[in-house]
């Protein structure tokens, strides 16, 4: 069926109204209505082809939370009228060590991602939640917990699962000290998502004026990044660091926070090579880790925590009209914290 | 009592016949006749003054196996004749969390380390092992296991303990494909224990003449590394790899060898920072860490495994005169792998 959606036509060109087909559900396959789709970072970096992949017409949004409508015969984990959420993928091979592992992002043969991909045929290509309606197989389905805010709800499917997974990966422990680096639309769900796990939270940004909103989130403290005797005061001192900040900034300054034997988790990636001298790690053995969304498990892992400690993100709900307005507005970091398109503004 | 010893008057000049005075053992202490003494890089490096927080006169000397010849009252672990080690550290304050988890070398107090250094009273300066006896608490002075070759043994107190632990640390397991980048004091030994580990050994080398060598220490694979195609090869195919190499080079393209949610560990400092770029880390969920030798009971833990798997250091044996030609040997590689002194040479 052919459903309206907005696209990118090009690196240079805003987003306009578009059209996408989407199959008819195979007996594997659930149909959304989208209700809601979260606006990524990743979606302006890949509508502006700054990743240098960027395939046109682009159709972006991964962070979509739709209302069941259709169900294959061989569907068994949804019916018509659940909810339902759709992340970064919609496919893998399900055969290789990484799917078997639940880490489907790094499927061998190169998982299907939600849009800016190609389904595993490896020639149809995927379009993402910008659109009213996704067909996704079951298994890439995700079950949205009973009474939690679909809107809310739908930046867990990328900004959740990303923080969510280097901090249980890494295993964070109740009393923990945690920073969390940078205040956005990662950073606000590090905290949150932190402080449910009992860790004592530390934002660490650039603005002061964001330390009401950092309490507010459930940071305990909050220090200047600025200040470097604030830095220093806090020497040797986290369990764990999360780094969200995408920008060019001093990662090594941030080691030094660390007690012997901790990890500092980078999620955003600055555009340059970052210097670390190999003291700042040997010293302390400490580890500078990588961490890239998390598999379907650990979303719905995710997910159901969220819902058990009321968790969802801070969002502003726009027009699907407005999202070229939007782009420009979270380049400035100008929303608290993630824009969410509400897809019934394409359906009239 | 005062001994004869070898020391560096200063950062220019060569080494020369010194003399230090040990104390009377204590209660908790034991006193080692030295028999042999491991060369370790580090000696050249804070003999040099290269690290800039070099103490002179210095003895270098952090690699010692002696013969205990009398023990403090409250001895329990030694007695008279045993053979016992004593590598980087020789106090620490044993009460703070670091103390506690056999992580001396974070003493929050600093510890005591074997040269270059003072007794916790922080006045006492340490000497190493380039000398004929040596006091040490009974705490941090380690048993030799039955059989073992004392000279090879000397090596295993640094050498052995700082690729012994992150093995450990991070959990090598049988089967599992381990790199280990360099071939020198350190190299050997990491070959030699993830060997004993079960793993499936591939060392990196710049120097193809290194790969006999290689096999012969347990290495199934050989990479040179000056070989960019031979690298590609393996990209993705690594659970583990542990780099010793202190001179400049590539640590990115290494990253890019490991699976996803592998690590990879330094133990050697180049001078200069390392670029790395965050995509590296993250696509890939991979860890960039450090490693600095290990705590006393691990180091314990590592003798013990040696003994039991038959592994000691790769030496060449030299008179305690020899020390300032074996500096200028070691800084060219030209040593398989580790110099160590034979201490009867000062004795007479």
């Amino acid at each position: 069926m052919r459903v309206p959606a907005y696209a990118a036509p090009g690196a240079r060109a805003p987003l306009a109204p578009f059209a996408v087909d989407r199959r008819d559900p195979g007996p594997t396959d659930v149909q959304l209505e989208i209700l809601f789709c979260g606006v990524c970072h990743s979606d302006v970096h890949q509508a502006r082809d700054e990743w240098g992949s960027a395939k046109f017409p682009m159709v972006p949004g991964h962070e979509i939370v739709g209302r069941v409508t259709r169900v294959g015969q061989g569907v068994t984990r949804f019916k018509v009228g659940d909810l339902a959420g759709v992340g970064c993928m919609v496919d893998s091979c399900g055969r290789c060590e990484p799917c078997r592992r639940g880490t489907e992002q790094y499927c061998t043969q190169g998982a299907a991602f939600t849009y800016n991909s190609t389904e595993m045929d490896r020639t149809t290509p995927t379009y993402g939640g910008y659109s009213t309606q996704v067909v996704v197989r079951e298994s890439f389905a995700l079950r949205i917990p009973a009474g939690m805010d679909p809107a809310g709800a739908a930046p867990l499917l990328c900004a959740g699962i990303t923080t969510y997974s280097p901090l249980r990966k890494w295993n964070v422990q109740p009393g923990q000290r945690v920073g969390i680096v940078g205040l956005g639309g990662l950073g606000h769900m590090g905290v949150k998502l932190a402080k449910s796990m009992g860790a004592e939270v530390t934002l660490f940004s650039t603005s002061a004026s964001k330390q009401a909103d950092a309490r507010r989130l459930g940071a305990s403290h909050f220090v200047n990044t600025k200040d470097p005797e604030a830095l220093k005061a806090h020497a040797g001192s986290f369990d764990f660091l999360l780094d969200t900040v995408s920008a060019a900034h001093d990662v090594q300054g941030f080691l030094s926070l660390l007690r012997p034997g901790s990890v500092m988790v980078l999620v955003g990636a600055p555009p340059e090579p970052m210097k670390v001298g190999a003291m700042a790690l040997i010293w302390g053995n400490k580890a500078l880790a990588g961490s890239l969304i998390g598999g379907i498990p650990e979303t719905q892992e995710m997910l159901d925590h969220c819902g058990k400690h009321g968790i969802v993100s801070d969002i502003e709900v726009i027009s699907m009209q407005k999202i070229n307005e939007a782009y420009e507005r979270m380049l400035r970091s100008d929303v608290k914290y993630r824009f969410v398109i509400d897809l019934a503004s394409l359906k009239t």
